[in-house]
């Protein structure tokens, strides 16, 4: 067995804590060596649940600490760019939660400077890509299931939260696009073979937070995404939904299609009653996506000793912040935007 | 066009109503020239809604009709074999509701007395073989697509009725088996293709309705069906689902197995709610066999003007029964029956 | 009873064959007196297969029958407006296949002339209005199932022909969109209450029919249509899908969403076998709209006898063409089209 | 955090390496200390797939070591009951793999020496009691979702294997109902509030494999089983799907009706091609419980270092086995077992 990988985790809200579970007792191959967090009550869960490691207030001083490999990042997107290039300036591989960046100038930055380490490796947490089912359509299109894809529907629909909570975000947030759709851009770049893209129309709507006018954001959009060769995405997100997190996606070919999530159930139980037969929906995407999370992070550890290679690339991450700022803009337009 | 196939009906309870509609509006070659009923309303209600027709409040008078070429009984189990006798002796075609009876002697004397009249037909009336869906998957069986069935899983659940109406006529229904399971016993022999019985066992509780103690009746049952060749069947029958009609039936071959109704929806429609994904049921075996009822009505009336057979014969009709009986007689004695 | 809706039918083709059935035998209150093909094989059709009826191989010639109250066009779109205009003028109701027209000024005329003649209806046969789980859906909408609808997404999809047969009649058909989302068109407008349009874009690709590129048509196409009040449809159309007819519809609300036909099953047969577990697809809209059809026609000879109107005015049909041609536009544009 | 549980593994064919890696990376709170295993090939696959631990070729040297907590047994079900004594004199607590034993005389032997030591706890592996979807099912049912539930319906069907491998391994397996149906027992028991079981019926057939006739076993069986208060349960165990494993279970109530398992579904992907509309299955009961070998892991360990009880007993198993037999010998009589 080869030396485990050391990794100090930033960052420890609920996604955080997520990924620390995951590293300090699922992931062959890894050490859970550090976690870093500005807040107090973070660092007190960490010592109360996770096995002995060493604590960090100041992220600077994490990177100091020269026996780990690795940092994990499940931080403010706005932190993202900063903390991954002084990583990789540390010598550390990098994991980090998406979108790489809002800012494309941002993302260029980090992809130049990623290129100075070329041993370094940067990962952008496109997590569906390691989701089982997302894992088996690739594959089965892969080998000529549908023949050529050619389109691709994807959307991501949150479970309304009444309490408009997130609101008070979305002025950080990038919008529903690039907040959301950028999960799905990344999985139909990823479906139809990278294509260039060329064309984007947008609209949206705001069917209940009213509040999201004064930054210009939506609760409710739906993008047409052209490529190259005549490859189309469809896109759709949502905060409003009332039955719970449903991500689903739709690839179409020439010889068939495939779809993914098509029903977003719970688990395996049905319920037969007077209001007729049912399942439960997957409330979040923590839920959703609680093995893909795992197997995310076991694929990057993988990579990092001697495993394949993960094929998520900086590139991919950047493009689907540019596709989501150009969505942004031709809401804003009511025009499509050409490339 | 041959000259209309001429029809009495017999019955117009809510379901000699929906036959009636039938055979007025929506079967070509048949004219719906006759009904009867003693009851007043019903001959009323017949004025009011169909074609222009002869009505009889006596089931001999409409016999003296020589204009009609078939009858159709929708009446009680109890008047069956009487009625499809008399028919036959007036030089009748019969239509009859499902069970032909309730005794295994009166059957053998409707099959007696049919014999002696070989022009003429007599259908019971199993709706489920004309269902699109159950027609589907005997042909496909038909045709090798799940190899050799060997095993036929089926059931008949109703809807509770709160009221427990039904509990008074338990006493003159046969019992549960007698009244429900006929259909699933008809199906299983249908699709397994009509081998001979060897050994039953049946169980069965009352799970609400304590009522039917009194004449040793069940409101849910389940019964294992031996039969000749390594052949078997299991039923389920209730009287008390919360989420409406539901009826589906499993048959299991070598190679692969069909069901019909594995979820008994009640349309294409799928609800997204606060309580997850759902369907609506098919409250009850009216809209879950409504195209059946009127494909069975074409199928009698074409056999009768030169189109084929309709394959159902007083002896599957006999065999229903006779299954039945002995269902509830192991229910009774604890014990299998064996013939 | 009252007497019979007399009705003459115009076009034989297999649609027109279908309402012949439908008119014959099934549709209480009407009598299929006429029938009218300048195709000397769909009037020995219409011989051998129909009531005896009144055979006209000149439209002029059925319009001279004062006997019949109706006329029913299943006919080329190019002739409905003039067809529909002439029967007008001969004083006759007229029913008429989808769309009015490919042409607005077309439509306007049909409007105007059917001003001048209020005490005779004229339909466009939207048959999805009429199919039963549509129905269910709107009504639950209208019931406030969920909050309100505020987008739709909508497909008709048709099996891939091999053949491509369609390429030879994409010329005159209208395109993609005026071919087959005017329907999806029709029932997005439907279900958020009629709303006016303000702004539409499309895009689309040639997936397989290179042949289509001569006359500017494609074989997949995707649209987005925004409407007053913030209310939103995105349409998807195809001729290439290897499954089969998959039409169906998603109505978002604030309060849930509904859909119809999510998975497109072709009856209520499941097939477990080494390739999964699966059901069979609609094959056309033939199999997915045969009660539709009959219902369309029940309801439509129904409001001639004094029963509820339809709903579907020319208006509706006006605003599908209208909305069809601006998608057409912003196609060829690659860009939005504004109202 | 506490001092972790030390565990000895024995036995490391297919399941048992499933565990042993289980424990070795993803259960807080286990150390996995020592595998044994008489098979050469198997210790070597431990040491290179495991972290650091002591290997055992002999069962007696492993108990020696006095700091394992524990033993893992997963091994032939003919050496349960004396490893699990050998165990509990050695001072260590048992997870053992289902069936107890096929004998009840030997269930008897373990239930006595088990009370002898009051502070070591035994549990069977009776998996499927910690999947996520039977888990919610319980707890959904204990809430009262679907009011008192009065019957089970269970299956656990295998995909055929050609080969017929297993049938070599029937005259030791306890035969089908023992070998398979034993979870369904359990199942049911749980289901229903641990009721008394009254009376059984078994019937069977040999579909495909006649080699099973030599040791008088079956590769599909049915079962009727009742138990007091009028609770019953219908079983069905097949070794001959073309599907895949397909384990399901209804718990029918009052009130509702829960199913688990409907479509055995082997992940959220859904395929549209000439053959319909499809998902796969679970190839192997592997993959369907590969999440619950994990939380039954979790849940044993987690119940020996202060945690909730698993409520998992030994006279559960005991009764397992007891009803299995009584199948068994139901099927042989064709007659029902009376108790």
């Amino acid at each position: 067995m080869k030396a485990p990988v050391r990794i100090g985790i930033v960052g420890l809200g609920r996604l955080g804590q997520r990924h620390a579970r995951n590293l300090a007792w699922h992931v062959p191959g890894a050490t859970l060596a550090a976690a870093c967090s500005p807040v107090a009550a973070e660092r007190e869960w960490a010592q109360a649940n996770l096995p002995e490691l060493a604590l960090h207030s100041d992220y600077e001083s994490m990177l100091k600490d020269t026996s780990l490999d690795a940092v994990w990042l499940v931080t403010p997107t706005s932190l993202h760019t900063d903390q991954i290039i002084a990583a990789l300036r540390a010598g550390k591989h990098v994991f980090c939660e998406k979108p790489l960046s809002l800012d494309l100038a941002q993302c260029d930055r980090v992809i130049e400077e990623s290129a100075r380490f070329p041993h370094l490796q940067v990962m952008i947490g496109f997590v569906r890509r390691f989701d089982a089912s997302y894992r088996d359509a690739f594959n089965k299109i892969s080998q000529g299931a549908i023949g050529r894809p050619f389109m691709v529907r994807s959307q991501t629909v949150d479970k309304n939260d009444p309490d408009g909570f997130f609101v008070r975000f979305a002025p950080t947030s990038g919008g529903l696009f690039l907040d959301c759709s950028v999960h799905d851009i990344d999985l139909a770049r990823w479906m139809l073979g990278n294509p260039r893209v060329t064309r984007v129309f947008a609209s949206g709507t705001i069917a209940i937070h009213e509040g999201l006018a004064e930054c210009g954001d939506i609760d409710n959009g739906v993008a047409i995404c052209e490529f190259e060769g005549g490859r189309l995405a469809v896109f759709h997100a949502s905060r409003t939904s009332a039955h719970g997190h449903d991500t689903q996606t739709e690839v179409v070919g020439t010889g068939g299609a495939l779809s993914v999530g098509h029903n977003p159930r719970a688990n395996r139980v049905e319920i037969f009653d007077a209001t007729g037969i049912r399942n439960e929906c997957t409330p979040t995407f923590f839920e959703r996506f609680e093995h893909a999370f795992l197997n995310e992070a076991e694929a990057f550890v993988a990579s990092l000793t001697g495993g394949p290679a993960t094929g998520l690339t900086l590139d991919d991450a950047r493009e689907a912040t540019r596709i989501g700022i150009a969505m942004r803009q031709a809401l804003t337009k009511g025009q499509a935007v050409n490339f």
